[in-house]
């Protein structure tokens, strides 16, 4: 697998519900562009620990949080740095202006929704989080007891279900070919 | 005057009082470094303002704030940008921590403090915040009417009273050199 630089950084932004694979699938595609391409992985639960520990999960909060991983991945970007950014960023108009922010400085986005089916969820979640907000024990949890705004256009769609982790890591690379921000070599793409 | 670029990317910490030359100092020196050698600036209003607007001013806010223009310099760094980060930074064992982490991570990290005299600080201060703070109009006013831990053992110290910012570069850059972050050529240094 092969991946070559770019010389401007790039902005992958995966959104979804917790346990759509969003931290799976930015470590698989990250450790494919590396060391080719300089890659860094902006988790949404890191970054919140590490910027925003202050802040709780009402929609202003939310959106601060995502606002700061924004910030933070443009720094990253203007050097030349691959940012997979790895949140679940909930509301649409938030996603948006950050796409705009990166846009301004000339740096690529690229919003791609990984998507599960609510069963597959529940089934992947081993702290038993959404048992307990589907139970109504958990307030303001994405998906259940707070909303998520599902991108109506998207650059791309994983549908993370069915399929094993290198096949959706093969359709993100896939993606990031297509929009021209790394080159694999043919027959690596599906 | 050139300046060619290592490998590593590294931090440069300006510590002082707010007039003391932190972003003045931090713009000169970097467009000295630029395009070079690839430099980001985190000045801390500004990283507050994206970061922290959320947060006060009491030492655990300050402290906070510092903590993450700490952890964007790190990030910044380990992909071979030259950080010069231009804070207030007033408790001294929070920059000492700052440090570590980034020596944790073999990133080389130089504190450097800016002083200047107190009628020096006022002279500069168009906004007049001094003469307010000294009057007892301001409370929490670094310098003043809050806490500012000078360094003891700094890995520089720049005098800006009376020296131009040219001079004031000139020493910084010297510094970078001393240290082995930067080359630059013989002659142009102090």
């Amino acid at each position: 697998m092969g991946a070559s630089a770019r010389q401007g950084g790039a902005i992958l932004w995966f959104t979804g519900l917790s346990g759509s694979g969003k931290s799976t699938l930015a470590a698989a595609v990250g450790a494919r562009l590396t060391p080719a391409v300089p890659v860094e992985i902006l988790d949404g639960d890191e970054i919140r620990k590490q910027l925003s520990a202050d802040l709780g999960y009402t929609k202003e909060a939310r959106d601060t949080n995502i606002r700061r991983i924004g910030f933070v991945a443009r720094l990253l970007a203007r050097h030349g740095v691959f940012v997979i950014a790895a949140a679940i960023s909930p509301y649409a108009a938030t996603r948006h202006e950050v796409r705009l922010l990166a846009r301004d400085e000339g740096i690529p986005f690229l919003e791609v929704f990984l998507s599960a089916r609510l069963e597959t969820l529940v089934q992947r979640d081993t702290k038993g989080l959404y048992k307990r907000a589907l139970a109504g024990e958990l307030l303001h949890f994405t998906g259940v007891s707070d909303p998520y705004e599902a991108p109506t256009h998207p650059d791309g769609i994983i549908l993370t279900d069915d399929e094993s982790v290198e096949v959706s890591t093969q359709k993100a690379l896939a993606l990031l070919a297509q929009y021209g921000l790394v080159k694999i070599p043919v027959g690596d793409a599906l």
